[in-house]
């Protein structure tokens, strides 16, 4: 939809592997002290000083992950940078380094791949991150993108999904559900689009939801947040799921069961009035909907005083012991297994990430 | 050529996702004292003790790294893991961890995700690597695979590829063109194989060549081989692309020339033989074949004594001034450019190697 082919293109095969490879990143200059060197040897030098090293990893797939028919490829480059940065903010740590590798068919185009790093560099140049390495090669057929994120941290720092004790409140940062409110709009104009190719999209109004979808971002200011109010959560992971999965994953671990209170889930009124449009219940674009990139973290009670006073952060409920299960209380007061929220036909999942 | 049909198929769908990657990385222990935690949270955490990270990334896709034809996946596991132990071999240090992501399309069945992993395990246990992380997601076609790979180092063992000095030895490990004379091999049979289903593939006596570009190993073997004897390189990398452009990397980084000598190419007999079949230059695998993952250094003349009794490693040649260009001193004595050495036709690549 978004494609201009007015653009010049010029054959990446034109410039030859090394060509291409000097285009891509002679521009790239490195920030972080801790980045020895970067591009052009077999291997990037990294100086921890003493601290401990978070590796991440992510790949996307065309097709699987992202839909080139909506998203622009700058947009796409800083989404495929953000959610990775995403995981080392779940960490509690803020990201240093990337690597990035990407296979490009011969429909790419040198500009499209300009396109990609283009956005994927803004990424880095907002959140401070140095691209240390990389490959790039062909693909038979599509884009697939793979990038490898290191943060650096104290070891006292770390906070792992396991740690989460029995009575901590269960906090989320931002709102939820917008992201999947933006993909329903993406893929109802598409096949708007493929029955009639001179229907204009419908995208007006929807920015946020949108926006949210196509370019999110990485909570690494709650990181900062916490850290400048006193505040180190017991367990913590980042939504890319949807929240439903992540209280699982943090309860598995820990051992522990919860309960989340329908009424308290962060739900902006873009999502909303997004999720009526479709006739849908927002509860559970905020439930399932995924690729929200927030921040899902458990805390003491004692810290709620530490905690009441954040915009950004929201109490949805607290831990309880294993047997309790894990539950949610819906507006109407009643207490129902967070499993049983399965939605028949809720299977567009653009973002199935999954480091472990 | 060598799929078995008779074996059980199980729908990767129906374990799911998480599922899956229990599945996968249920065996796996870490073994590595700076593994703190490996797989299962968003991110994995190393401890460095005070030494240099390295880091370094492949990716290699169906089709174009590799061919499932005549490549079993459970050496493509092994190839995918040893390809980017080498690029830390050629900074001087020892792989640690690695990250694994793959992207399968339907085509796949559980057991093939199984056959590459036994392969990629069997070459992580070799090295002694620690798989820490990963990503498994699903791809609209074919295979694609991503290996980040980490080694940990002392700031003053780290070479790089800058630090050739004039008048070095140059110097390289092992064998080279054999791995290049196993793919003309193996796309010879393929061809007949397509031409002929009922044919069966010649690859009796060829087994040393096959496993040079099947199942080719790391040197780390070299690594620990220089520390013991007293060397440290001026300058070092692995030979994936070919021996020429390596040359020629490390020429441009040091802002050398180089004298390469035709009659000191290390050409194992094997590689002979099947030049001559094909009636080739041996030369030329050992110049341009490439995905040898030797390792090619550069020392001070004066680490001749300690270097002369090392079986493993030849001196090929020796470094000049920028100006006298790179060159190869041809059996006849004749001083031809290195650049010259193209060949039509040459044009087989299943390896472009470029972490920079």
């Amino acid at each position: 939809m978004f494609e201009d082919r007015t653009k010049p293109r010029t054959e990446i095969k034109d410039l030859g592997e090394f060509g291409l490879i000097d285009y891509i990143t002679g521009d790239i200059e490195l920030t972080q002290e801790s980045s020895e060197y970067g591009v052009g040897d077999d291997a990037a030098v990294i100086n921890p000083s003493g601290k401990r090293i978070l590796v991440s990893t992510d790949m996307l797939m065309e097709g699987v992950h992202f839909d080139l028919t909506y998203s622009p490829l700058k947009h796409l480059g800083y989404k495929a940078a953000v959610v990775n940065f995403s995981d080392i903010a779940a960490m509690n740590a803020v990201p240093t380094q990337i690597t990035v590798s990407i296979a490009l068919s011969n429909r790419f185009s040198l500009e499209a791949v300009e396109e990609f790093y283009v956005g994927l560099k803004l990424a880095c140049k907002a959140y401070n991150v140095d691209i240390v390495g990389g490959d790039t090669t062909s693909s038979k057929a599509g884009l697939a993108i793979s990038i490898t994120v290191i943060g650096l941290i104290d070891e006292q720092d770390i906070v792992y999904r396991n740690g989460a004790k029995e009575g901590d409140l269960i906090c989320v940062s931002g709102d939820l559900g917008a992201a999947y409110a933006g993909l329903l709009i993406l893929e109802r104009e598409k096949s708007v689009f493929s029955a009639n190719p001179e229907m204009q999209p419908e995208l007006e109004g929807s920015d946020y939801v949108l926006e949210r979808q196509l370019k999110p971002e990485a909570r690494v200011d709650i990181i900062k947040i916490l850290k400048d109010s006193g505040i180190k959560p017991n367990a913590m992971m980042d939504v890319s799921d949807g929240l439903a999965s992540e209280v699982k994953h943090i309860c598995k671990q820990s051992k522990l069961g919860a309960a989340i209170y329908e009424d308290k889930l962060p739900i902006d009124q873009k999502t909303w009035d997004a999720a009526r449009a479709f006739n849908m219940d927002p509860t559970m674009f905020a439930l399932n909907g995924g690729d929200d990139y927030e921040l899902l973290f458990t805390v003491p009670q004692s810290d709620f005083e530490k905690l009441k006073d954040i915009p950004e952060v929201s109490i949805i409920g607290y831990t309880t012991d294993k047997e309790s299960g894990i539950n949610l209380i819906t507006k109407n007061n009643v207490s129902t297994p967070l499993e049983a929220q399965g939605w028949d036909g809720f299977d567009i999942k653009v973002n199935k990430e999954n480091n472990d």
